[in-house]
């Protein structure tokens, strides 16, 4: 029987991914829209989260894909009413936050998936299989976009906890880790904030792996015309090279696969299988590498940033 | 047999607390001290660490006093070598770079005890019993101090990982965290940064708790006169104050408890009972605190610092 699911929030990211990728998949039903102003055809719709865990318990799972500021609130809600959460990316404002979150659905017995989605991209997994017995030299991560061709009107990533260009460089970060056969630690940052803004719109990170390879970030949101999302891994036996944000996977310079994006896909297939193994998935590392890179960061002021 | 040790940074800290605690306690006998320029009469010194570390295989044990920028590779050094490892707080510049310590010491066998030494004031372990079994309904930090006073000629803690004002302010959270019986995380931070500094000199930040009540915090570098290091936890059934820095502690307005400084015996004695059963103490909630409040805080530039 398909799971009865709710999306919470629905804004940009709900209707472009997590809408398709529920409708294509038959362990989901989209059963409820929960959303101050937005409602969708045909799908019952809610104001207030508490009025639709009150009116709808058979919906035993929501997608809670509204900013990362106010998510907390929302994530505790659901999860002690006894229901499955799957969270968009970032999972919270703050790693502690999301460590309550993960610490309050192992207590409920519910599933608590924390989405990264550029994990699905579909030359990630093999890039970790190929990595799994290398060993890495160094690693490069070069994301460059352009903030008003992906964010446009989105005023709360410039607000504080709206993470700037780490909204998008959080997805390379989450590659990175997934990938990499060690964990990684920041030992140097440089933030340039807009003197107009709150977070930065330029990132340069330098971090060290637990073996001792380096490893640099570059993130950036003033790219205008082609986009750029690579990341390089440099190892005894040859280079690897994500490209397209991870759906163009090259060894060597020779491509091994170039695919479509099935990102939220991948997802809804993921959370399927923990929610029938009725297990959790929270990986904070992508978070703490920001929140440490705050914390280590030197920021300089650039131009402001006008729309 | 008393633990061989060495004192790594042979600064204030060392010369204030380490020294005498070590001199005091039977289970330790001070046996180098490894310094770029500062040395003990009496006491052999090595420039580097790794000239101890080959030199002196004795030598089992070191605290670790140097900035926290720089004791990540002194620590690894340390602990590959196969040394038990006592980090100064912060225990590091990053939380991941100590989650990467907190695996090695495992792989290595050896223990690693990441010191919060307000936790040892004496009014804490008293506060944290009373707390255990209450309902806390909020609590209340006031950290004020001259920051001319105690951290003279420091520039490092304005530089970027420095730290400012947490400096102080993570002696806080490192009581809070400790006595109350729920975690919290950060909801709101605002941060005073000079205009001419990289940390702040100032910091106001809102917390949550898992249960639901309010914390807040009050850090400030720019008091003169009586210094103030105050925490306040009102219960159902009372409210706890803990005055000067964790040495007083308040029921109801009367004074339970007030006692001497003890706080790096206190230390030493546990360093001693964690060597004795091989176990490692390693927590970082206060420093994820400090990262999450950099992460999410907003930033008002304030007039220059200067010494």
């Amino acid at each position: 029987m398909a799971h009865k699911i709710a999306i919470l929030g629905l804004g940009k990211i709900a209707r472009d991914q997590h809408l398709p990728s529920i409708e294509k998949n038959p362990d989901f039903e989209l059963a409820a829209i929960v959303s101050r102003n937005a409602d969708l055809d045909g799908v019952e719709h809610f104001t207030a989260l508490n009025d639709m865990l009150a009116a709808r318990p058979d919906i035993g799972t929501i997608a809670l894909c509204t900013p990362p500021q106010v998510r907390f609130e929302l994530a505790v809600a659901a999860l002690k009413a006894g229901r499955h959460v799957l969270l968009e990316k970032p999972p919270g404002a703050t790693v502690a936050e999301v460590e309550a979150l993960k610490a309050l659905a192992r207590e409920q017995g519910v599933t608590l998936f924390a989405t990264w989605h550029s994990r699905y991209a579909q030359g990630v997994e093999p890039a970790r299989t190929f990595l799994a017995d290398k060993t890495v030299k160094s690693a490069e991560i070069i994301w460059r976009e352009d903030v008003r061709r992906w964010h446009p009107g989105q005023d709360w990533i410039w607000q504080p906890g709206g993470m700037g260009v780490f909204d998008p460089g959080i997805n390379a970060l989450s590659i990175l880790t997934h990938i990499l056969p060690a964990p990684v630690h920041v030992v140097g940052a440089s933030l340039e904030v807009p003197r107009n803004r709150q977070t930065p719109i330029g990132a340069k990170i330098a971090f060290k792996s637990a073996t001792g390879h380096p490893v640099s970030a570059d993130f950036d949101w003033r790219q205008e015309g082609p986009q750029t999302w690579d990341i390089t891994v440099k190892t005894d036996a040859g280079t690897v090279t994500l490209s397209s944000g991870g759906a163009v996977l090259a060894i060597d310079g020779a491509t091994q696969l170039s695919a479509d994006d099935t990102e939220y896909d991948g997802i809804y297939a993921h959370f399927a299988a923990l929610l029938a193994a009725g297990e959790s998935d929270v990986d904070i590392s992508p978070l703490q590498l920001v929140a440490d890179a705050y914390m280590l960061g030197e920021i300089r002021h650039v131009d402001d940033f006008i729309e």
